[in-house]
């Protein structure tokens, strides 16, 4: 039995996803010979560079489609304008406008995907001034993001996912409704390892709601208990 | 760019390969947008029941074959005749003609593929009686495996390496130049973080030797500080 396969498309939060800790890798755990988890996450990516991937990341024709995607944009569209990384900064409208065309794309390639849409985390400006300093001292610069920014962007993704009838994660609110949610952050921005366990428990929730709930799923081949192992090609018989 | 893909051929000791620590999640890391690792570990599988997943697992018309595959089986296998889990062994002589088969099949169906033969790491025989403590209390059963055994299959791997003249990792006797090697197995047969970081460095390694050298690899796409954020679409071009 073929396993379906999830796309993980994002930012550098999704690209260090299989770090130590990170939420890529206990996906991948949790639909152990169950399901496929593939990364897609592209470290400094706004949702203006994401749209010169979908052609080739979600082509039409794709004989294995993906039967679930995460879309995990917006922590650097909400860069601040002034400031070092003002680059990647994304206007709100056009982040929006974005996020639909990108989530349009991938249902248009793959009719019967289920697409998650994630915001941005909360920005744990003191962190991010620390970690700043660690690196540069007195040269740091003032933060280039700011929590309240980060906020408006979630509150836009959020608003996306409510026109399109898609499943999201606020991670923004949900990491915020612990009182020492700066634990979660390791640089203000990125996530520690109970971080990561915050997104990780929010997505397998979400997948499970839309029919990819881990314990329920076959696995591709038998366990080894349901095997006799003197005639084991009866129970590879039986699967197929 | 479309990313090479790796596939990680094994039993338990593959399967739990993404974990916390894992050499698995490791190594999708390392080669972190460049290519793809897929699991392939089957809890409780030895050489005989794998012979059972070759068609399906590597078809010999895949759109997408595979660059590399790590073979990693045997700790099963070398499970004792008389104990618990005796259902697993695998006489010697039929271990070397199912991996010689494992490999034929690999080969055959994906010419181009590099394979890496993985010996079974050893046993650490005290380990494994306080694991069964842990479980059992006095009920606990004599060890299945032992470390002379487990050597015995780790020979014959290499034997069948050199045969079929592919890349290989003796990891049986690669963990015990470390004095206190017992620190890389958790249950006596299954890998710590540090047992997994072994295995991780090894496979970089051979997969280097091979062809797959992970800092010498192309990005898929762009990263962020090749790209002009005020016209992207000159470095995506460029990367076509």
């Amino acid at each position: 039995m073929a396993r379906p396969k999830i796309v993980l498309f994002g930012d550098s939060i999704t690209q260090r996803s299989f770090e130590p800790g990170g939420w890529g890798a206990a996906l991948t755990n949790t639909f152990s010979r169950k399901a496929d988890v593939i990364v897609r996450g592209y470290g400094g990516y706004n949702t203006k560079l994401a749209l010169f991937l979908l052609d080739e990341t979600f082509p039409t024709n794709c004989t294995k489609p993906p039967v679930a995607v995460t879309v995990f944009f917006g922590a650097n569209d909400a860069a601040l304008l002034g400031r070092n990384n003002e680059q990647q900064h994304v206007p709100i409208a056009q982040y929006k406008e974005n996020l639909l065309k990108i989530v349009y794309h991938i249902k248009e390639s793959i009719p019967a995907v289920l697409v998650v849409l994630i915001t941005p985390p909360p920005v744990d400006e003191v962190g991010r001034i620390e970690y700043a300093r660690s690196l540069y001292g007195e040269n740091a610069k003032p933060p280039e993001r700011t929590n309240e920014m980060a906020g408006m962007y979630a509150k836009t993704c959020m608003e996306v996912a409510a026109e399109l009838n898609v499943p999201s994660i606020n991670l923004w609110s949900k990491m915020q409704e612990t009182p020492d949610w700066q634990k979660y952050l390791c640089d203000g921005l990125h996530l520690t390892e109970e971080g990561n366990a915050v997104v990780h428990g929010e997505v397998v929730k979400v997948l499970a709601s839309g029919g990819l709930h881990a314990p329920g799923m076959p696995y591709d081949f038998p366990h080894h208990s349901q095997i006799d192992f003197e005639k084991p090609e009866e129970a590879f018989k039986k699967q197929r």
